[in-house]
């Protein structure tokens, strides 16, 4: 793919400053907050939509890649031909009257060109689906399709654990939108020696994820030479999506859950959970973690 | 709605014992770890698939009911006829080799009989969307549809900060699933005074609010003699429901976001985010949080 460099940046800002009453110990204060934006974003293939997110609206170009990648839409960089951000306005259809005053909601579509092969495919997943229950995403079948197997071989690597210290160390160093709003998951890329080479983050942790897989994905980068480091917790979707990145390890601030530990073991993903400070307890393939 | 009683309770666990590798400062304990489970829940409406949810196999007939209600698929329990709960073995579409062993992963079918009425409605908006976008959750459209208005009046209420201390204290003290697995979230209903009602756990915040919605819901709660403590952060999503079920106030443990405090403003919900010890901070409507 070429990413066109005649994006516009999103005119919505990330985080947006509002005056709060805050309360201690029966002290009242009026003081000014920080809060971190959540704005709709459309998903819109070949001019047909696909889904709706609620995101944080940074860094687009690399979620509608890593979505693509992750939701397996394309199979490459190279079947995205081309995207562009648009700003809907939602007037008539979603004002709120906040403090007298109506205020307009704005929303977000993505609209990315996919290869014929790719949109075809697509097109053809969705027929068969909506045909039996109506909609894409959902039905007695789909039950198989929310659990999807890991269809990619992940990369087989070993690390210290000492890198996954220094990986959480500097990820909680670069939460830029998390600082201040305390309302943002992060996902960091890492060299193999815990060294963060960048951070992603939104209000919603599968999409910081989506969008580091975007960036590992836009810049080519070896997926065997890192790992990948979260803020949150590791549930299904978070193994699914760093596995199919073929992505060899995982580690999290927070627990897994019992799907996703079988899910990371059948895919080879080295899932680690509760990594903090000089801790942290391994649920799939630990004997590539090496205590010291 | 007559709840049935001879509801087979779940088979699977909502939580199960394995064994993990922990490291800690060079330390490598090989010990036995409780993870919570996660579960694909197909919701199905007079025969018609609508929705797979990621879950916590706990609570499934408020589930049922809250995400009925939330999603505006009916309008009072009474709209749901009938419910039964379905395993579905995804034997040969989905298995996973973990250990060398072939492992079955299981679904559950929650099979909901709804009035004719709302089931024409959902099946009206299902044509309209599908019929412009091909999904029933896509589409331009559905930028709006995504952040849609809450058309219920939140109760008005008013209790002291301290209610709110109390209430996440007692809340803590009573997240059963969370304790040894850490992948949980809670919500609570409250009396005004902030002494805890009943909790709802979930390894998804929303999914625990629905069966804290739906439990109140069976019960034919008054909506206006309590409120709704969550330990996640305060989203869009979160706001809407809470709002949507006509309670008053939502505390949160941690951050809202600015789409959240939007709505919550227009809603006339009262927000408290960071609610910990005795700090809190009031997001909207905060005249009706009394200091002492």
């Amino acid at each position: 793919m070429q990413m066109p460099i005649d994006v516009p940046p999103p005119a919505l800002e990330s985080s947006v400053r509002l005056p709060v009453t805050r309360l201690r110990a029966g002290l009242v204060e009026r003081v000014e907050d920080r809060v971190a934006e959540e704005v709709p974003v459309a998903l819109v293939y070949n001019g047909i939509s696909h889904a709706v997110m609620l995101a944080s609206p940074l860094d687009l170009e690399d979620f509608a890649l890593g979505f693509s990648l992750s939701e397996g839409i394309i199979d490459s960089p190279d079947d995205l031909l081309d995207f562009e951000l648009q700003h809907s306005d939602l007037t008539g259809t979603r004002s709120m009257v906040v403090d007298g005053q109506a205020r307009e909601e704005v929303g977000l579509t993505l609209d990315l060109r996919v290869t014929l092969r790719c949109f075809m495919r697509l097109k053809e997943r969705r027929r068969t689906l909506a045909g039996r229950t109506g909609c894409g995403l959902c039905g007695t079948e789909s039950l198989a399709e929310a659990v999807r197997p890991v269809r990619r071989e992940a990369a087989v690597l070993e690390v210290k654990a000492a890198a996954l210290t220094r990986a959480m160390q500097e990820l909680a160093a670069q939460q830029d939108l998390q600082r201040g709003t305390g309302a943002a998951h992060a996902a960091a890329w890492c060299a193999l020696d815990g060294a963060v080479q960048f951070v992603r983050e939104d209000v919603g942790r599968h999409n910081a994820l989506d969008k580091l897989i975007g960036r590992i994905a836009r810049d080519g980068l070896d997926v065997g030479a890192g790992f990948v480091a979260v803020t949150s917790r590791a549930s299904y979707e978070m193994v699914y999506k760093t596995a199919s990145a073929g992505i060899g390890l995982l580690a999290a601030i927070s627990a897994p859950t019992g799907l996703a530990v079988r899910t990371a073991q059948a895919a080879g993903l080295v899932l680690a959970g509760f990594t903090r400070g000089d801790h942290t307890t391994l649920y799939a393939h630990a004997e590539r973690v090496l205590g010291r």
